[in-house]
């Protein structure tokens, strides 16, 4: 069963977001004013802790079951030289994924994250985004849907990932478009691409920019156009959580830019999502801006995969274990503040 | 049996501290580059991999047993009224460890480490600091070795925490007397206290470093006029964590004040250790700085009781779970850049 059968339902789900449960959010807030601490002492975990309360709709919101999917996808665009692996990495590295030897699967492992493996059509790599439009519409349709199924029911934490080799082009094209700037302000060198190699992704940017922008009129166009598979899938999971008020962890630059197009037409989508990581791919932290969101981390991570995500999700974790574990000075019969 | 029966042993030690095994940094350094993700793509999870091969000396290092202690003790210069909280909260909260209800025990058990709770003669505050030292030569000693008792054989990761009402004030005069500044630039609200109480911590620091400047001529000096009995425990267990080569994860302000005067006195002291995290205590920011420590996380956190440490615990378990499970482009069969 598809989610996303039609742009119009892709539409209506953007125009009906649900908003979170301010009543929960409010009890979780009475619970943290009488836990055994100075108010405020544990900062951003006592934020975390409400974010939960409202997504779930609960006072002592949890993070035990934890969903993690990885998209991957090929992308015409690699014609153009824009990165430093070859395009079978994409598919070598779904068997790594799959054989449980990615960073990933350590990763989601530390974190108690449930891992799915999602390649998409990768023998279909995408249109060249510099000369033709990515996916057409039922192809973009499909691997939106394909990201809304990983969000299943009793999730109570989502995050996604991606791997498809190229994929930080049409990652610079989305944000370019949605955000505006140079598209040299949004390259970066993905997995580690020289100088000249970062002057052909600049260009291919600049083409695809060019080439599709006067039709990039919704954020479905825009994702079609200057997307991927994978890219879509992230989107069409984060949208989905919205829909079935799941949390969502975002990743680095790439799943970043998966919505891009989404919050550049509703301000407000990343109301449930937290930014677990700024990334050093070098458009993140503008993006993060844009986004309205304050990373988790910085360590200067910038393998995708969703890694960052999976670090931050224990920072999720031990906020929530504080909230809920802690005891309350009166059933600790310790003293307040004077 | 006292690890630091006397100054002198206590002097030895820190004139002879162990360095890290350089052969296991290049072996998990040679391991890094072979794992399937771009090279460098982890970020400081790739450092830290190496920072605790060079420690246990092994490039497989591990954090499976991770040893945490909060040790505790009481302050005569609350008589100067320097703290929002009661004295009393300090055995209060011994309590509330015992049974399991503070933010650390929430934060330990996400963590996976095993924690102590060492109440350090609550019942003897140390001496006001503004008018007299802290402590005797015996009693800082004493407390110096409870602390080291913590370090266990087997021990793979340490991080230590407090819990002390008033020792923001003793923390803040090591700090100053250690690194040089005024006493106001080290100052902070600490657990919560109104613009009339950091007047007058700021006035007590100022009469304890007029008081005691001239006789600190030593760390050991330093540390037992200005500092306290959980202060010097928190000394004394990162000392014999170096003596033993196991890797440290230094908590907040208080922890990292700790080390202020062996610091000063020995600028390479904290190579065996990561800073856990920026505190939102004024003085944190500026000691990282001078203890040549970039912080994993800024999350806001105040709270002491090895809180921030906790947290961060679970990104060197995270970094060594990637190191030790990932699969090489060899074993995957998956390409290596162009």
């Amino acid at each position: 069963m598809s989610l996303f059968p039609s742009v119009a339902t892709f539409e209506a789900a953007l125009a009906n977001l649900p908003e979170p449960d301010l009543e929960a959010v409010e009890a979780a807030s009475l619970r943290q004013a009488v836990l055994t601490k100075p108010a405020g002492s544990l900062g951003r975990l006592e934020e975390i802790a409400l974010f939960m309360a409202g997504w779930q709709g609960s006072a002592r919101p949890h993070a035990d079951r934890i969903r993690a999917a990885v998209f991957a996808g090929n992308h015409g665009v690699v014609a153009q030289g824009v990165s430093a692996f070859p395009p079978e990495v994409t598919q070598q590295m779904v068997a790594n994924f799959r054989a449980g030897g990615a960073a990933i699967n350590a990763l989601a492992g530390a974190c108690g994250a449930e891992l799915s493996v999602i390649p998409l059509d990768l023998d279909r790599p995408t249109g060249d985004i510099s000369q033709e439009p990515a996916l057409s519409e039922a192809e973009c349709l499909a691997a939106l849907s394909a990201g809304a199924e990983v969000v299943t029911p009793g999730t109570e934490l989502l995050f996604v990932g991606e791997m498809g080799i190229g994929n930080t082009t049409p990652a610079a094209a989305l944000c370019a478009q949605s955000f505006g700037g140079a598209a040299e302000s949004w390259v970066g060198r993905g997995t580690g691409i020289d100088d000249a190699g970062v002057a052909r992704k600049t260009r291919a940017v600049e083409q695809a920019l060019a080439f599709h922008a006067s039709e990039c009129t919704s954020p479905f166009e825009t994702l079609r156009r200057l997307g991927g598979r994978e890219i879509a899938a992230m989107a069409g999971a984060i949208l989905a959580a919205r829909m079935n008020r799941v949390p969502v962890l975002l990743d680095g630059f790439i799943c970043c830019a998966a919505i891009a197009p989404l919050v550049a037409a509703v301000p407000g989508f990343t109301a449930h999502c937290l930014a677990a990581h700024c990334s050093a791919e070098a458009g993140h932290v503008r993006l993060l801006e844009k986004l309205g969101l304050e990373p988790l981390l910085q360590l200067g991570m910038r393998l995708g995969e969703g890694t960052g995500a999976a670090v931050a999700a224990q920072i999720v974790r031990s906020a929530l274990a504080a909230h809920n574990g802690m005891a309350t000075f009166a059933e600790a019969a310790v003293a307040k503040a004077l």
